[in-house]
């Protein structure tokens, strides 16, 4: 008889869950649409759930671990999903009632993080930060094997770090010149506007402004080499605050590879105090299934 | 029989020591000169443990905790101190071999943090920074009431971030524009030299600067607006990175007390994600016993 437990992603717009052996094979996932109600919702998970331990009846059951795209101080309840329209929500309690296992709840990038550790690019290390680079910028910091997930569960927002670029760009948290502004899919874009032909492009992607860099464009890699230097900049303050031996890099952005870990490494080594130079910088592994990994990993790291 | 545990506090020019008590309590410290050769400090830290255990017969000593100004990444090995000329030491090994006792050894900054959580400013707090502001800016980093120490154990070495303040300035660690450059006492004389008639004076201290501010200087107060100010856009990045409910002030700077923190908490405001708002600012309270209780404390807490 193995161990298995299952890891769930709940996002904005999708729920996607598997049952993960300790080996870290996912024995099957599922996803489904994201019910606008919670309640609703959590009846669902616990169905997915009890039909996947039913397929695997070799495999005792250990517990779930749950992302939610909110912070989460407490390993239990998080204190409202602006993605979901929900307030403070006590997924520990519902989803331990509907299944009777124990449940965990972490914030979904630091999920991501600890999958990443557990099963991923950053499986062997254990002090890690994960930067997602997408529409924002989410992260994740692991210490000493740990998720730091702070103290109103905001741990990993570096996103919102303040950088003396764009400084006065607003940021969707009501600040002005966040990292996010500046290093995210949307700051990529909002950069190359400045420059035609991009100011005239209907539905510009962050994906497109590389591509013209790479096709040789100036201005396109003038924008790439900034937002890399500015993420390079952030991982610099990073590194001094929590001295990771390693970053994942991941998000939409990170499809642009080595174009964007060039000079993002680079900017990192400008900036960090010198002990922390030895920090590798690798792309995430586990795509979309990273809080998958990570939901299981909870239980079993 | 109670128990108790040595804090060992190793500093450039003087050792504090003292066994503690479970509650807390300082049964009894010593100090000495640091003796240059490792051998003959560890044969010294060895001698006066020994004394203190006689002198304390109805206490089980369980280990030693261990502060040395240097990076520790095993809670064992130093890699190297240049304030003791030190390169390479396993702390741990040598002073376990001459006691009998469990060591363990942190960062210096790092255990006065620890301290500070334990039995100081910080106590009943598990998420915390401790920011201490003399000649540089050291730090501590606590998540869920464990020591960040990082990977090559430069965890909490913020003075070291780049801040965009005074970039031209060099910094000891060989960068230029590190917090402590503008923050730490030597910054705010550094600052102040640019205003008669502090250009004109002969060791001027920080203290001198805060102390002009108090009476009225504009010129001072600017100074001091202006590394109050850095450290605050510093602490709102730990904030979003570690997202601690307290930051612990300590250090030589800390001693104007509001007049320091008042602007601090004030640029935090500004800079930080707003969920991290709720964080406290607070002065050390255990001056320079905090290692020798952080040291007890990596066994009591």
């Amino acid at each position: 008889m193995g161990t298995a437990c299952f890891g769930v992603d709940i996002g904005g717009t999708a729920v996607k869950m598997g049952l993960v052996d300790e080996e870290g094979n996912i024995l099957r996932d599922v996803s489904f649409p994201s019910p606008r109600d919670p309640e609703v919702m959590f009846d669902e998970i616990a169905r997915q759930a009890n039909q996947l331990r039913d397929a695997f009846p070799d495999y005792a059951c250990l517990g779930m671990g749950v992302g939610v795209p909110g912070p989460v101080p407490d390993q239990a309840r998080v204190h409202g999903c602006v993605n979901l329209g929900w307030g403070m929500v006590d997924v520990s309690g519902e989803l331990g009632r509907r299944t009777g296992l124990p449940v965990r709840v972490e914030n979904d990038a630091n999920l991501a993080a600890f999958g990443e550790m557990w099963q991923g690019a950053g499986r062997g290390h254990r002090n890690l930060v994960m930067l997602t680079v997408g529409t924002g910028v989410g992260g994740g910091v692991i210490a000493d094997g740990r998720i730091v997930s702070g103290w109103a569960g905001a741990g990993g927002e570096v996103g919102h770090m303040p950088v003396p670029w764009h400084q006065d760009w607003p940021c969707t948290c009501g600040k002005c010149g966040c990292l996010e502004v500046t290093a995210s899919a949307t700051g990529i874009v909002r950069s190359a506007r400045q420059f035609s032909p991009f100011d005239q492009m209907e539905d510009l992607t962050a994906r497109d402004v590389f591509d013209a860099a790479r096709s040789g464009s100036a201005d396109a890699q003038r924008v790439v080499k900034d937002a890399a230097n500015c993420l390079g900049y952030a991982a610099a303050i990073i590194g001094c605050v929590v001295n990771p031996e390693l970053f994942v890099v991941g998000g939409g952005v990170s499809a642009a590879g080595e174009m964007l870990l060039a000079p993002v490494r680079q900017a990192y080594l400008q900036w960090v105090f010198p002990p922390c130079r030895g920090a590798a910088f690798r792309l995430a592994s586990l795509g979309n299934q990273a809080g998958i990994y990570g939901g299981a990993g909870l239980f079993f790291c």
